[in-house]
């Protein structure tokens, strides 16, 4: 056992306040993980408050972690102490089903572990994420972080990241692919510097006007504002594959007359019901309309390779993690470009009542 | 020109009554073709009854036709008088563009021409269907009808098959997979005998305790009651692919929520707004709502080829063309078994007045 400093949250919309807990002692597939940056995702907001009615009390959040290895257990192989190393938002599966044998551990047939919120497979605990200064995890589950990948900058891909980039995968995204991107959040602004980065040509598809500077300055070859219903009309099939990363409840209708033949339009954000979709708008040019969840451990790593490979970087506002509750506040208004990352050295500031 | 008897509708909602017409003169490219049987499509009341707001009178229906060839234009060199051989939803496209080349007519750039209420691509005239002593369609339009496939049967393959049959190879179903049909009239009963005929181990989706001996004699090997909650949950994650051929407003997250991993459900009858989809259950499992319509030239006779292969032929309720007005008064209240087939002989005893 070791002693782990972080901030929790105690009950449905309290404020996260520092804590002192436990984490497990090493097993012997386990590396220990001492926290550098950890990224603040939409989901900590919504499981901190309860969003979901499933969250324990105390709450730790986080999983997009980046750090490096301080001890590993005795059948641990491919980790060495002063590894860099990163974790998502899973930190264990069976590991027997056939999505695990196929990476996708997000999809196990028994239930994947999350790295909070979750139930600890051996000792049914609760699972304690990343506004932490260090954290356990199995060695399946642990990502190398690539030399050439700034770790200031690589906490967001554990989970904005691999979202945007496991549907992008799938539906074969790449050189001259006509792409779309509704949103410009953390998930939408990923999604455009990984689809301009596999060679497809990006447009953000937004309804404020000035974000089409931004967008334009994350690498998007086309801006389409989808209150201009002349502009929206002119790019009816225009695209094979856009990806709808808005968080909440909308109208998909006018995004799917945008999809061409066989195009494929993939939801990320909105995890809730939709406005009603018009039957016809599928049928016509076989349209499709899919969702995704995060991805496995192995397509992670691919991005994490991807994004040394070709230096694709989240755009984070770095914060301590005194700030990390105004931090949340600001999440409810989309006020960050584009994503906000803790520096975890902060934690060393934090006295505890 | 050759004068042409059938029946036609002169107004909306209006009673199908005898017409004497012209068909075009043979242009080099055109096949002549005296009709046999024409299969009852829901579209052609919905076109009768101006439900899409697009009909032109006198419309004379039909795109489910099986005939033989009576004559062949001058460089016609597939067909010969004589040949037996079918039509279906289309009877020309542009022949130029990317969809056209890759045997997608139906989804042509620059519209198809269907077969009724269509506008011919060279003279401009109203298209007029099956419901009629013969048709005159170019050539590459023209299916072979194989020996094997009884005439008295093939009529619905042209369309309610097609419907069925292209996301059915689209998404690969075959032996084993795991498929389940939602709906079981005209399409719903074509998709079973056509996934069991593929290998697949089917399911019907119903309502209806009284058609679970109904899916059994089409092949199918289980029965699903869809208000029959516990059946319901237990088959959560059950399926492959589901194909969805209800005609009308729905609601399709409790299908949702049977698809299993990356499984596809398929929606090809509802052609107006669903109820609200929950994005969620997208998102969970990877699922996929795609919409798909009709089929193209080589896809269609690829089915006809793979029914008489297989002796997979629709279920027909034979009638005269007297009885098309009843027969569409009983397609309202889906009184039929299953699908109408018009014996076109019976336009001998008509007269006009």
């Amino acid at each position: 056992m070791s002693t782990c400093l972080g901030f929790a949250a105690h009950e449905a919309h309290g404020a996260l306040t520092p804590i002192r807990f436990e984490r497990r002692a090493l097993r012997a597939d386990d590396v220990a993980i001492d926290i550098a940056y950890c990224g603040v995702c939409h989901s900590d907001a919504h499981q901190v408050h309860n969003d979901w009615n499933n969250t324990v009390y105390p709450c730790v959040p986080g999983h997009e972690i980046v750090g490096h290895v301080t001890a590993v257990g005795s059948s641990v192989s491919r980790f060495r102490i002063g590894d860099r190393v990163a974790v998502g938002c899973l930190v264990d599966s069976c590991q027997q089903c056939t999505p695990c044998a196929e990476h996708q551990e997000q999809l196990c047939s028994h239930g994947p572990t999350p790295t909070y919120n979750g139930k600890d497979r051996v000792s049914g605990e609760n699972t304690l994420g990343g506004y932490s200064d260090h954290i356990v995890v199995r060695e399946a589950f642990v990502l190398r972080l690539p030399e050439r990948l700034d770790p200031r900058f690589a906490a967001p891909l554990l989970c904005a990241g691999i979202t945007v980039w496991n549907p992008m995968r799938r539906y074969g995204v790449g050189k001259g692919s006509k792409v779309a991107v509704v949103g410009l959040g953390g998930l939408g602004h990923m999604a455009v510097k990984l689809a301009v980065a596999l060679g497809a040509e990006v447009t953000v598809i937004t309804t404020s006007p000035g974000k089409a500077d931004d967008a334009r300055a994350l690498g998007a070859n086309h801006v389409l504002l989808s209150n201009d219903q002349q502009a929206m009309l002119a790019a009816t099939n225009a695209f094979e594959f856009i990806l709808d990363t808005i968080p909440s409840r909308h109208n998909v209708n006018p995004y799917l007359m945008l999809l061409g033949r066989d195009g494929v339009m993939v939801l990320v954000g909105a995890i809730e019901p939709l406005e009603p979709i018009h039957g016809g708008l599928l049928m016509r040019n076989n349209r499709t309309l899919a969702g995704s969840i995060i991805g496995g451990v192995q397509p992670t790593q691919e991005l994490l390779d991807f994004c040394a490979e070709h230096q694709v970087l989240p755009s984070c506002e770095m914060i301590g993690i005194q700030d990390i509750n105004t931090a949340f506040s600001r999440l409810q208004t989309s006020d960050v470009k584009y994503r906000f990352v803790i520096d975890m050295t902060t934690l060393r500031y934090v006295t505890l009542e």
